[in-house]
């Protein structure tokens, strides 16, 4: 690691998050532990669900991943972040989660997604900033290796069980958008650059489509750390192994940008496996033996559930995560 | 005015406000600019709009008269008053209120109206207290002199324009309901109780049918003022003199409870009254001066609105209200 990576002397060291859904939740709630000065860089491509709905319905800017993150910061009572993250079960209000509807209202009544982060920040009293990637109102696109494309966020990350999709030849946004200056200042300021967890796809590469995300990459002096996925996913990284995560996360990121990948030695629960082989799913086989270039930290990343069936029914494919605290101790470790 | 009645030296008086709606607004608004301990007490019947969906989806109790009038007594940014104020307009939240949806989260997740009113008031830095008049979830109704009984506050409140209605021969509450203790405490420890302004049926009477509310106010020390209705409202009080207001209200408070009656003597705008006229609803005519036993106020107490025939259209009926600070004077006079 070059000097100039080295947080200066006094300062808590700044860490950016780049990501979104439940891989920054997981990186933001261990690392906000630590005293460092955090900042998580945060997808608006989602499209789907309570998002997906207030983005049609309101004009507002997608708010799932922000509340995510904002929850994840959070050092408010249980309280608040259980009402943030609160789902509504009946009526006309099914699906939406209370946390997007407080977003997407204080857009609406202030004119600015950057305000409605303040107050809602204010309001969970978060430890950190959140900044969305971009401004922009777009859409993730993915064209298939059979010359398919979908269109939208969600209709890449629900695929039903066992229909077949060709592989994801490449990503892009409909229509391009420049970043958010503040996510690029964040990049360009960084010590340390966690990129993931996440869906490689879904939650990290929409961040890179943005322009001018990865020449800031290419530019900071931030050591660059890759979180690699546990689980395949299926529809967009079926059956990869960790080598294919990093070949087409550097058709995004470019060759040699990323200085260390962070690679889980854990064995997930049993039980959690057979669910997730019921939808294809299965953990990336580590083959970065012969990559070069980067450094690869293999630890146990994985949280230890202890669930009943009933448990894995309800949790479904999210069952196996990252566990907070041992991804931030391994971060850690690395700045 | 018994000695009985005036506050202890050096504590400030103890005001409370009984009713719901606008007219609660009003008044919390403009006495919340005093040094004094405001309470409102509010009624819990509402059945109709964003509050009466969130009954019937959620299964909580009716939110928006406690919205209002958390709102009134708020001390916070204009910005979170504007939040909570927020009404939907598209989608399947529209017509939803945010405020409303706030609270009723926030009793899903506390399991407590009481806990949802008190965490609201921390973010709205409430100056004062909001009381529900009771937690029974409940409905008014009313028995028409022709026999017919009308279930539901909103079947009450809205009347199609010009549809003929029997005259209300009674009201009552569909199952019974008993106080919130709360709600009696503040009658009993309050230097002075202003009921109204608001609509007789679904705004002032509905607090008088909760059981334990009218002997909390006959054993009271407090004063007791009623603020009159500034027009008559079609369907509950239609054609109603000041004296059959006062007449209709001693049915359920009783007689001689009274100390007070503030009656407007300000002249409402013409063209508004016009809007109203065509509704069948005039200014209430001020037959008072034959009525013995309670001391009559007559003050102007009439909102000056400048408007334009589009604000009249959207504003409707609601046009003609009490100024907040008018009204308030007038109050605090009486202290």
């Amino acid at each position: 690691m070059a000097n100039s990576n080295l947080p200066k002397k006094g300062k808590p060291p700044k860490i950016a998050v780049i990501g979104g859904g439940t891989g920054s939740f997981a990186a933001l709630s261990g690392l906000k532990k630590y005293p460092v000065s955090l900042s998580a860089i945060v997808t608006m491509m989602d499209s789907g669900g309570s998002s997906g709905k207030l983005r049609n319905e309101l004009g507002v800017l997608p708010p799932g991943d922000i509340r995510q993150c904002l929850i994840a910061l959070s050092t408010s009572s249980k309280l608040m972040r259980d009402l943030f993250s609160y789902r509504f079960e009946n009526g006309n209000l099914k699906g939406h989660n209370f946390g997007n509807l407080f977003l997407s209202t204080l857009e609406k009544t202030t004119g600015s997604i950057e305000k409605a982060i303040s107050e809602v920040g204010k309001i969970l009293r978060i430890n950190g900033q959140v900044v969305p990637v971009t401004f922009k109102k777009t859409d993730l696109c993915v064209e298939l290796v059979d010359g398919k494309i979908i269109i939208g966020e969600t209709h890449i990350d629900e695929v039903e069980k066992k229909v077949e999709r060709a592989r994801i030849k490449k990503a892009f946004l409909k229509p391009e958008a420049s970043a958010n200056p503040a996510a690029l200042k964040t990049i360009l300021d960084a010590d340390l650059i966690l990129i993931g967890p996440g869906d490689l796809y879904t939650s990290i590469i929409p961040n890179l489509l943005v322009k001018g995300v990865t020449s800031a990459l290419k530019k900071t002096k931030a050591k660059k750390v890759y979180a690699m996925n546990l689980m395949t996913k299926y529809g967009q990284t079926t059956h990869y192994t960790a080598l294919e995560h990093i070949f087409d996360l550097e058709k995004y990121i470019g060759k040699n940008v990323l200085d260390v990948v962070l690679i889980n030695s854990g064995t997930p629960n049993k039980k959690a496996l057979e669910w997730y082989d019921d939808f294809d799913e299965q953990p990336v086989k580590n083959d970065l033996k012969n990559l070069k270039n980067y450094s690869i930290v293999q630890t146990s990343l994985i949280k230890n559930i202890h669930f009943e069936k009933s448990t894995v029914d309800k949790l479904k494919r999210s069952i196996i995560r990252h566990d907070p605290d041992k991804l931030a101790s391994a971060v850690m470790e690395l700045l």
